[in-house]
């Protein structure tokens, strides 16, 4: 069941997908509280890192402590987003689907993440039409050459 | 042995410790083409996710393909940055060293990417140093807490 923080998170990804973007959304939150939100901003910043979950840390700044945070994501996470959830020591992870991008799953939970995958129909024909539509941008963002 | 680009790394870190931040510098190449070059922004730019090789991969911008591209850094990757490596097929990575952190060199060997580790003198001091100095900075940026 889609909760609040995820409805924000699909809300980033349209956001992301009406700039010309890729529709990928994430939100970071402790219990009740936003620390930060964001969503894919290759096309829109010409910036190869800014996945949807990074540009949601970068938003969240310099929260000291990720203890107790749970990250949103309408996508499974790729390594690089999976990397910054590992290493920043992020524990649970809620994600829109890997119907349409397998993603890290597997590592992450390796690593003692708790990765929750609603496999949410939303999420997954919204990343279904972008990819149809634009399939060597999402080549490009997840590094298909 | 420390060749040209290597050298560019160390000086990328100490551009940054003079900036008041942390000294790990990256470089990004291919063949004798600078593509790409950065330090770590934490401090300066307040932003988590600014560690050297994610500053110098987006300084390099969307180069389409990594391709035959080879990644210096200072310091072995944490899991963030190996994550960003391992997601767009950076195949080859010269790092200074791993002393004074250990990092991902067995994960990214795992996921077929050759790490050359020069354990540069001039590197782990600067880093041992500046660990010394201001340790919670450090664990800060490796998500310790």
């Amino acid at each position: 069941m889609r909760d609040k923080f995820m409805q924000m998170a699909i809300d980033e990804a349209k956001k992301g997908l009406e700039e010309g973007g890729i529709p990928i959304g994430s939100v970071l939150v402790r219990g009740e509280e936003l620390l930060g939100r964001g969503h894919n901003k290759r096309v829109q910043d010409g910036n190869p890192i800014a996945h949807g979950e990074i540009d949601c840390l970068m938003n969240a700044g310099r929260v000291g402590s990720y203890r107790n945070t749970v990250l949103y994501s309408t996508l499974m996470p790729c390594f690089l987003c999976a990397g910054a959830i590992v290493q920043f020591g992020i524990k649970k992870v809620i994600v829109g689907e890997n119907a349409t991008f397998h993603g890290t799953g597997e590592f992450m939970r390796a690593q003692g993440v708790e990765v929750i995958n609603l496999q949410d129909e939303e999420c997954i024909s919204m990343m279904r039409d972008f990819i149809q539509n634009k399939p060597q941008l999402w080549n490009e963002d997840i590094g298909v050459d």
